[in-house]
């Protein structure tokens, strides 16, 4: 196997990956600090909006490894982080390189400008996976120019543009996510997810401005729909339906802090920046044109049941997975 | 991310997972060479019988990494690199870190055994998942030890169990492996793979001693089961059913080199070391005690069609996947 550019970009990626939408309204961002050719320092990402930066996590980890017992270590928010890496970085970065999968920030927003950061120390290169699309912070890479430090851009675009791209859409309307869990075999009958996928699930929805779900399946399933088992905020839904008319006792009417829309106007829909949609399958074909991601739960067992999937048709690119537990989680990209 | 003994581990067994069965009747295995703390010199895996091992492989892409130039480039035998690594080693590996996935074999089989080649140019530490089963090349570890090499035993063993599970199985017994091939919700009608995933299957075919079909698919799809994708090596064929009667034309009974049973005689299996079953969904059932591995190719569609597996109950635990071309392929063990 090669030990090249594209080796550590995918480390980051993949590091990026385990906090996508997690950080919503921000993109997922992973960074690998590699010292000399290829002494790997550090693998981070961003965590979540307010929080550090993927480079100011992957920095601070990488000067640690060296440096273990160093202040920098009681250092704890993004502003703490730069102003003492700015002061105390000693040039340990002069032999380093710094492959981060967007463009370093260049504003000043809830935490500072990372192409400031990049500047001051000094790295020998900063390898980008893609240009920034976000014009508020655009400029990082002549910041990086400007002050005489190499950069590569391009290095697994297409991988970074897939995992940029729910913040693409969120970015400039709406980004759909339909959330599907099944058995290999592709049953859904009964229970498919164990509990760290539940939480995960949860988690999603402690993000998501507005959850989509059918009319039946809340008529049948009564659901709560809420992020109790991260103890999250419950998302405003919307009830797709014509029928209007719904037993009032159904839990998710009594979630507090949460809107209910009952409609059958997806329009609506492009009035939220991230929406999930949950539950019914007649949904998907509906929304088979809308339609961003499938995020899929994937439970190893072969099942008796139910397979609701058997009428549609319609192809995806898988551009990331990773376990839950025992169970599988494939991100799904709908193939237009 | 942690950046520790699993990570570099990690990294050996997925490039051992890459040529898992390909390697028959060898065991899979992979080996990481780190200078230093982390920096990552090479990772590389044993890829045939026959060929260098896994241990082998590294080391000279390690040496070749600092010494891009030296004569060991010509080197291709697990003999040539042998003996020239023990002789010009010029003690590049003392502060190494050799990570491998199996305890270096002791014996000399069709390579000089790389616990020797180890004991001389002596890294710094060897650290290895598993212990060897192979009465033959065992005392690796105890070679090492003799020669006073740090050696640390157990890193992320059980991975390393379940990568060389089929070889402990094809060496007290059968190995019985069932490919499948679906699409995202589980259907399985009309043409599921595409080519690159279809010479995978060719290849592990070559490498079969026994391929296990049904009557029945025999009857209707009047398969060749060879492995002229990759110019391979036809298996030998059981056909399992009661009814003896074949259409002789069917092209199966007409490859050169190739042994036809035809037999509802499962205990025939039990001749066999490495076993293959294709195509028949009720042999699912009736192999559900004895089948080791599914191993599942997921084409990425939702797509209209039957789906033949909801009437069977079986649990699996996910031991490794990764992509054929846009396709996935899933390692599944099932469970007791």
């Amino acid at each position: 196997m090669k030990i090249n550019d594209e080796f550590f970009m995918k480390l980051a990626l993949d590091e990026a990956w385990k906090y996508q939408f997690l950080t919503y309204p921000n993109p997922a961002v992973g960074c690998v600090v590699v010292k000399g050719e290829s002494e790997i320092l550090a693998i981070e990402a961003h965590k979540e909006a307010g929080m550090p930066h993927a480079e100011v996590n992957a920095l601070k980890a990488a000067f640690l490894k060296y440096h273990p017992n160093d202040l920098l270590k009681t250092k704890k928010t993004s502003n703490e982080i730069h102003e003492y890496l700015i002061s105390n970085h000693k040039d340990f970065f002069n032999d380093c390189k710094v492959y981060v999968t967007l463009e370093p920030c260049n504003h000043i927003g809830k935490t500072p400008a990372c192409a400031n950061l990049l500047k001051v120390i000094k790295p020998k290169k900063v390898i980008i996976a893609h240009e920034d699309i976000n014009k508020e912070a655009i400029g990082g890479i002549n910041t990086l120019k400007d002050a005489n430090i190499d950069v590569g851009l391009g290095c697994m675009k297409k991988d970074a543009y897939n995992l940029l791209y729910p913040f693409i859409k969120w970015n400039s309307g709406s980004f759909i996510f339909y959330k599907m869990a099944q058995t290999l075999n592709g049953s859904i009958e009964g229970q498919i997810s164990e509990n760290r996928a539940k939480a995960y699930v949860h988690a999603l929805r402690d993000k998501s401005d507005l959850m989509l779900i059918g009319g039946n399946t809340v008529r049948t399933d009564r659901p709560t729909l809420d992020a109790r088992y991260i103890a999250g905020r419950a998302p405003n839904v919307m009830i797709y339906s014509k029928n209007k008319i719904f037993d009032n006792k159904i839990p998710l009417f009594h979630v507090p802090n949460r809107d209910v829309i009952i409609s059958d106007d997806l329009f609506k829909l492009l009035d939220y920046k991230l929406i999930m949609v949950e539950g019914t399958y007649n949904l998907l074909d509906i929304l088979r044109e809308k339609l961003d991601f499938i995020i899929l739960l994937i439970n190893p067992k072969i099942k008796k049941g139910l397979n609701a999937l058997n009428e549609i048709d319609m192809d995806f690119e898988i551009i990331h997975e990773n376990y839950i537990g025992n169970e599988k989680i494939v991100f799904l990209k709908r193939k237009n």
